[in-house]
């Protein structure tokens, strides 16, 4: 590609689910060789996927930590939200095409795939054609969490589908009623409206929770023997499908 | 876990979708050090799976490959089939719960990811609770082939449904309305009815084919660019979410 040659690569790294050891080789032999390394982190935290790569990073490594100006301080649906997130991508992403132009590479950590919801691709969108992009695939935090389980997701012929627990409970009920096997992301403080869903499709027996799949505290557990109430932002509900199996 | 100690361990191993790079660490640390490698195959085959981890066994590796006693020569629908199937994974489980039991440890190789439409599932609920099992996640083919259009496959709410071309026509054409983000599995023989059951749901020009994403001979496409008639096994067919994104 003509942006190549002495342009340096954006580089959106997968780092899987959470456990190092689940890491791509692609992915660890471009961290552990990273002169500049990017990050998504909430204000004053250390960030969960510079987490991950805890002693896998060069000693001269030039960290770019890029701190969410807002997480849950105003409301997704306000326009406000959109604005401010969308002039901080556009800040961050100028910064990084910076970097790249001046002939640097960059990996920025992503955690799970960077383009299965991960918020990779609002700067994948705003640094394409203008520098090299490249994306590694990784391990989603679902396979870890299925796994986890120690049952298969899907059998044979299976349907299976991915919600957001965002979704209104009508949708949310309908959806998890009409597919074989299903994933939930996103639950968090959506968990009541996701277990009147469940009830309502007639399928909180078969949902099992799994929060930090692969990581220090992992749980495991069925929804009828979980506490009430919100969840960790990293559960994902689960229900296995039932396929044809020889 | 009561069954370990002496017993060996059968180790369902996710290879990623093709590419030895995007194998996990865990993954290659298993397959490098492993004595007894099993593995599925096509009578007559060297084995897709077999074929990623060339060059990266022991020297003194033990193969086991487990050649399918059918592939397409019994419709699945014919009961025959089913009793083809299940009397060969019995056997081949038997032989593996055998090494086991003599203390070895086994890794048998899995394309994509083992609890993801993966034959494994079928030795794993045979050896369940008689020898230990531990399953190793894998970056799945669809990660992959969504990596390869360059494009997210779920923004911010989308919801995802994967789908087998072997569904119903009708079926599929609305389950591809009813959907932002798809993707489309074992296409194969399946292409003609897919393309009817797109032009139905009215998202023929939204969708793309991956054949070999991550493999040699990769190809991305439009479906509108593509030659009529049949595909080969590896194709998967997407369409992206188009979702809420700052």
């Amino acid at each position: 590609m003509s942006l190549a040659g002495k342009h340096g690569t954006i580089w959106g790294v997968g780092l899987g689910p959470g456990d190092p050891d689940l890491m791509s080789l692609r992915a660890a032999r471009l961290i552990g060789k990273a002169r500049h390394v990017a990050y998504f982190r909430k204000a004053g935290r250390k960030g969960h996927a510079r987490g991950i790569v805890e002693g896998l990073l060069r000693a001269d490594v030039l960290e770019f930590p890029m701190e969410y100006p807002v997480t849950t301080e105003i409301p997704v649906t306000d326009p406000a939200y959109n604005a401010v997130l969308s002039a901080f991508y556009a800040q961050v992403s100028d910064h990084l095409a910076g970097l790249a132009l001046g002939g640097d590479d960059v990996v920025v950590l992503c955690e799970g795939d960077p383009f299965f919801y991960g918020s990779f691709m609002h700067l994948h969108s705003r640094l394409a054609g203008r520098v090299p992009v490249q994306v590694v695939p990784g391990i989603t935090g679902m396979s870890a969490a299925w796994t986890a389980t120690d049952l298969p997701i899907t059998w044979g012929d299976d349907l299976l589908t991915v919600l957001p627990a965002t979704l209104p409970e009508a949708e949310l009920a309908q959806r998890l009623a009409g597919s074989d096997a299903v994933v939930v992301m996103k639950i968090g403080t959506n968990m009541p409206k996701l277990r009147r869903a469940l009830a309502q499709a007639g399928r909180t027996d078969e949902t099992w929770l799994i929060q930090y799949a692969s990581q220090p505290g992992e749980q495991v557990m069925r929804l009828t023997e979980a506490d009430e109430g919100r969840m960790p932002y990293f559960t994902i509900a689960l229900i296995h499908g039932q396929g044809r199996r020889p």
